[in-house]
């Protein structure tokens, strides 16, 4: 986490006309250009565009509020590819050492895979074999998830780009790790000892990790009916939640340091089998609904391009169980979901009861004390204690501390995607996946594949506009527990 | 702290035209009188009055937006009264009886001694002789401090208390155990695990209990020039917050249990000797000085009616421990006085560091986590955290999760004297002094005025309108300790 200097950097843009970029990496560049980044972009991608109607295509999905754009659209060229055609490379060579003398780059190069990921062996491999990898710089691979579809496929996928590029050039974005309040849950609980000092299985009950969305499968029908909720949000984003809350404190704040805590928890979740599966995860998939504007929602199986007999879930709920001298006997909830009732993702860490009976047996009912980290929309934290109710009665009250971390300092925000790339170009890989994570966590989502597939596990139906089947209540309640309704900091 | 009906009684009010009793308890009584208490009143002194003088007295006394005062003041009676001549006691017998069927109040009876204490004991002779403490309802003598100046004397007045009332029936006011926040502490501690987790010499660096005044001795000057701050504030005051803080969950949540912990703590606080009491106590008399206006303030030998010479202390810091396996090596801090620059009650509660070389060594300073319970004139908590800083830098930064008890809901707030007069009548001593509390408390202020005396320890000077004298700071510093400025909700 030390501060290194922001080097200036060459960065090839693989999906320059795509989604991603479009929607996030343009103004994540833009931001940083106002803080002074050197840099200059060939964008690359099947289109033809010159590098005039690639700059209107950048100035469009800039926010509208931007201002000078002029000199920033000046460093974006634009050059035709097909990842498959090796002449497609080739020709690169040449412009992109103009561009490092004309920019001063020093050979500086990222090359940032905003592809469908089918190509992205195959880019490494050109890279490779075009020379471009090989800089009088440094150079680094940033590379968009799905990172494989299992463990096999990510070790192979993982041994092509290693022709290319080392380990410690390859940055595998979740793009999660880049949110504020994730990266703020290292801070909150090692910089406090009052939270290191109960952030186990003697203080804590269970933790519980929603990341719920209001979107339906949308135009991403083709690839989410092959991939579903467990691949496509638990393998990566809901791993990292779940490493980073159950981690035990790094030696230092360093890159591999903090990595190999995470590692040490992937290997401590128990895998899933099939006699176990059934009763520790729920797979659910949406049926018709409405949502909060009392609009007809359609049902999973009703939307474009999707099989009429699709068996793929669009939410899981899980109960994992982290097997270290730290965790045993905690049980980590974890939800996610398409069409669920509301968008946001939160941590709910609840504390064990009080010694009811033999204390507060003449009171009335206490709660537990909750810490809730707030990841999106909202950013903060919330503590709910107890306290005495003002008057006579003697009775308790819940109440909520809260701080707002969107309150602090807006001048400083910055975006997921604009803090990764930063992180990206001062070499700070803390905030990406290393492989072991990748294979680690691979390792426990393919054991529940395998389970559900030898035990033909069927989805739970439950309404668009939910929060997801009855079975996910079912699921912690025979553990005595209940999901914690969505809390919001307002 | 269950519930009891709150029986009609008659209040013998012993101090009827004093101080206090214009300040604080007919306003407290108005508002027992809009909660539906059936009580009346025989009001008490030396000067001559009529009930209707004494009514427009206590109209006079009622804040300005009461209203409906008629029925209110007709519940009133005044008799004179001498304490030292039986005859005035005896000619309430008749009067009293005659009260009690009026307005059927089944014979209850409280004593309430709002009077200088050298009458404290001969109330008590005369009520037990006149025959009016014995009654067919239940009778209760409430007390108001000084409750002796030293152990000998207090146990003295205690009993010639108990030739006419049990020990279950005497009512020891200590006000500040009727403020809300004061409560809380109870409440905070036991029915919040996470906080009880923590509350103890593992994660505990030291306590800091301020009580501080801006007003100078005023007219109390008689009074207050023999008995000095340790024994005005800290023999009660403080020792019951201190209690409060260190004390083991009771039992069950009843008078005794509580009680029965906060006399272990004050068996277990290490009583000063002549080595010691230089080295963790500081006495101080304020000299002149400017208030928070500017306004220049005078020093406490030059006010009215002090000795020229006067060695009287108006404040005292000291480091108490408290020899126990909860508390062990963690020093208790507290303060008062009087002009300080700030009226204000409040407690911290600092916890250790974290372990900064190994882990935090590259990056800024962290300051310990501290919770602050506010009792006046703010109530509530907050909780200070280290959280990571918005934006790249990797920094930590404070910030403070809040809690304002007032904000919750003013239509139930009470004031100390009204919460303390409503559990006396309903029974419930659990918030006032027991008198093996009061002995011991009176233990450890013996132990050091005995030492003062031995060692002729001088008073050390403080500008008034500061927070002390410099070697109040230098008894924190030689433990590495700072005294936190006092903190705001705002």
């Amino acid at each position: 986490m030390t501060e290194t200097a922001r080097e200036p950097v060459l960065i090839f843009l693989f999906g320059a006309t795509g989604d991603l970029a479009r929607r996030k990496l343009y103004s994540a560049l833009y931001r940083l250009y106002t803080r002074d980044q050197e840099f200059a972009v060939i964008g690359l991608a099947r289109r033809t565009h010159t590098d005039e109607t690639y700059r209107d295509l950048i100035n469009d999905s800039l926010p509208s509020e931007v201002g000078q754009r002029k000199h920033f659209l000046e460093r974006f060229y634009y050059r035709r590819l097909d990842i498959t055609r090796p002449e497609s490379f080739a020709s690169l060579s040449t412009f992109c050492e103009e561009l490092d003398a004309r920019y001063h780059l020093h050979g500086n190069r990222i090359f940032y895979l905003s592809l469908a990921p089918c190509f992205f062996a195959e880019a490494a491999k050109q890279l490779k074999k075009s020379g471009l990898a090989e800089t009088k710089g440094w150079k680094r691979l940033v590379i968009e998830k799905p990172f494989g579809h299992n463990k096999e496929s990510s070790k192979e996928l993982n041994d092509s780009l290693l022709h290319a590029f080392n380990e410690n050039e390859i940055y595998r974005i979740d793009h999660y790790l880049g949110k504020e309040m994730v990266q703020n849950i290292e801070v909150l609980r090692f910089a406090n000892p009052i939270f290191e000092a109960i952030w186990n299985r003697r203080y804590i009950s269970n933790v519980q990790i929603t990341l719920s969305e209001t979107l339906g499968v949308g135009d991403r029908a083709n690839y989410y009916d092959q991939t579903g909720a467990l691949l496509d949000m638990v393998q990566n984003h809901i791993m990292q939640l779940l490493t980073l809350v159950a981690m035990e404190p790094p030696v230092r704040l360093e890159t591999n340091d903090v990595r190999y805590e995470k590692v040490k928890v992937l290997k401590a979740v128990r895998p899933m089998n099939i006699h176990n599966v059934t009763e520790q995860i729920v797979r659910g998939q949406y049926s018709r609904g409405i949502d909060a504007n009392r609009e007809r929602l359609r049902g999973y199986l009703d939307e474009n391009n999707i099989r009429s007999d699709s068996e793929t879930e669009t939410f899981v709920a899980a109960q994992f169980m982290i097997d270290n001298y730290r965790w045993q006997g905690v049980p980590f909830y974890i939800r996610t979901g398409k069409r669920m009732s509301e968008k946001a993702t939160q941590i709910v860490i609840q504390f064990k009861k009080l010694p009811k009976n033999p204390y507060f047996h003449n009171v009335n009912h206490v709660g537990p004390n909750l810490l809730v980290i707030y990841i999106s929309p909202d950013e903060g934290l919330s503590l709910k204690l107890n306290v005495k109710e003002t008057g006579e009665t003697g009775n308790t009250i819940p109440i909520s501390m809260k701080f707002r971390n969107n309150a602090l300092a807006m001048e400083n925000m910055q975006d997921a995607y604009e803090r990764l790339i930063a992180d990206c170009i001062k070499g700070d890989s803390t905030n990406f996946t290393r492989w072991d994570e990748v294979a680690y966590s691979w390792e426990i989502v393919d054991s529940i594949v395998d389970s559900w597939k030898k035990r033909h596990v069927p989805v739970d139906y439950y309404e668009a506009g939910s929060m997801g089947p009855v079975s996910a209540d079912e699921l912690l309640e025979k553990n005595g527990h209940h999901w914690w309704p969505l809390m919001h900091m307002e």
